[in-house]
């Protein structure tokens, strides 16, 4: 089983080479893949997209490792949820929570069993003691229920979801990528039945007509819009930077006026 | 067999293991190997250079696939090329051509075939949904000519050379690492027959006699010139940067001059 | 054997990538697993922290490949040294040395066999032509002995410990990670005895009352100190960086007093 691991630790400090250590001391043939280690600190909600947009493209029971834990060493719980066939590992302060939106997990276990916590356990690394060696020994096929007690709940994070209206939808810009790529949380179904040609997008005072197919599609340096490859819409520049083209920032409203 | 990734995704966003999902998701056993995510964003010619001194130390029969793709979802073709028992998957848009100077491939493939591509396929991540499967698929053993049908060209990037006059050479810097050495694109070759004390190197105001054996050649802080680990005269300065030494930057002249 | 690779290549450039290729021509199913190439430009100490720091959760048996290298090409020799069923492997300019500090190595090898380097071996890559295939084939289980010559000395860097008096404690900061923490010198072992709820910590102007067990402590924004993952005194900031609130920097002096 493939264990996959999503950070704020950067690629500087050897935080994360230290977690690959302790999983190779517990399982000598655990194969890891790095998803990210560049999730803003302390950001969850950076985290928990990052998270939900990799998923689909592991194979089923992969165990997904994610370590944004401001609140470590504290009460948040760690955890292991079990669902659809995967594996998530990480503290319980809803950084696992969007992937699972409208689904029952099938187990969620606290990590209360300090058999399979590394000794002494700090109060500030839980990725290294606690979630290295849980991911670890599932890896190795360890039963889920032996590294801590059956919880009912967890914690999920508010997301809000675009506000539609008969002639328009109102989005957000929730991730930019290091292209400069704006990503809005208006997904390609919240478009269908609606004529592509006939759609005006407004971020400030820019505005871009219909979607392009491709990032060529606005010839070069100009603002176009396109379904991305999260199946999201995202305004983008051919050969630039939106981000930088618009000044745009997370959070910054897009609309989606829709012709007649 | 090895699969190597060279991208310009940077180190923050998810992508590049999101491609590593969908190569184990084929093929669980894969190996993969990062070249380098740091090149500069769409920058052909970088991803080029990069590709063209990384193949000589890898093991023959590895796939490298290039991913510095601002043309990803247009018309421009993605490739499968076989040369000297080494696979190139990437868009043809010139970033696999340096490493094929003067070498005839044995095979040009356009991955047109979409058995093998990610379904849905999007238009702005051929990394994730058309080159990451054709890796992962002959890195099983898949017959290359599976993936699509035989072409009989790709596009070459111009490389400019260093221009040869009896007392002098005249090259440029073509690329500058994290160092601040800056790399030159005057061969070890091209000083054959020449003695090297015989030689001065300059970069505008600045001036180097001769080429040093090491960066300690200098003494601290001292400019210099060295054959370095590409084969390439490159300009350093021993526990300091070259380039923010001479504020050089990719593209300036650098002379040497032959004394008789 | 595992390999592990420290560096101060920064993940630009291609020289990491370049290393793992010729590890995998010699050795095709070697593991490589990367602590660090985040060490700042020839830092010898911070590269000397990172390893010391990291070992402990490596299994024994590690190979640790540390390729920090200002004098690559000169006089200084390359080594590998064996101490406590781990090896390592990088020059010999003290980088090497605060993981082996009150250890006796049991054999020091200068790798001056040429049989076992790249060739031709560059005056400004060790880490390619030296290190990474010493390390692969020590992985493939060569005998220690062959890659060259037994010497019986190697550098070993100043660590100016803490300061002791009766009443306090003189120590400084040596590592400040990604989030702005600021590690210091000073042990959780330099405490024992004391009551931790008498101790007020000075750094500059900044003051601290007691140790906290974890960052959220303090409550938001506010200073604390906590003994962290490597077991060292630190100074932080819940959901802050505790490097931008104080302007503190490498080097500077942390006081610890003891109340009666």
């Amino acid at each position: 089983m493939l264990i996959t691991l999503i950070t704020d630790f950067g690629s500087v400090d050897p935080f994360v080479g230290i977690m690959k250590g302790v999983i190779a001391g517990i399982h000598a043939d655990a194969r890891v893949v790095d998803i990210s280690h560049g999730v803003p600190p302390q950001d969850l909600m950076a985290g928990a997209l990052i998270l939900r947009h990799s998923v689909p493209y592991f194979p089923r029971g992969t165990i997904h490792v994610v370590v944004v834990d401001p609140g470590v060493g504290s009460e948040r719980r760690p955890l292991l949820i079990q669902c659809d066939g995967n594996y998530f590992v990480g503290p319980d302060n809803g950084v696992l929570s969007l992937t699972l939106e409208g689904k029952n997990p099938n187990r969620i276990i606290q990590l209360s069993n300090p058999a399979y916590h590394l000794q002494p356990t700090s109060a500030t690394f839980h990725g290294r003691d606690i979630f290295a060696p849980a991911a670890a020994y599932l890896s190795q096929g360890l039963a889920a229920d032996l590294l801590g007690e059956t919880v009912s709940d967890f914690v999920r994070l508010e997301w809000p979801a675009p506000i539609r209206a008969a002639d328009k939808i109102s989005g957000k810009i929730i991730y930019v990528d290091s292209f400069g790529n704006l990503f809005t949380d208006i997904r390609e179904r919240d478009l269908q039945g609606l004529s592509t040609a006939k759609l005006v997008i407004l971020l400030g005072k820019y505005e871009m007509e219909g979607l392009s197919s491709s990032y060529m599609g606005g010839g070069a340096q100009k603002l176009l819009a396109v379904i991305n490859s999260w199946g999201l819409l995202e305004i983008a520049v051919y050969k630039g930077s939106a981000q930088r083209r618009t000044g745009a920032k997370l959070g910054d409203t897009v609309e989606l006026r829709i012709l007649k």
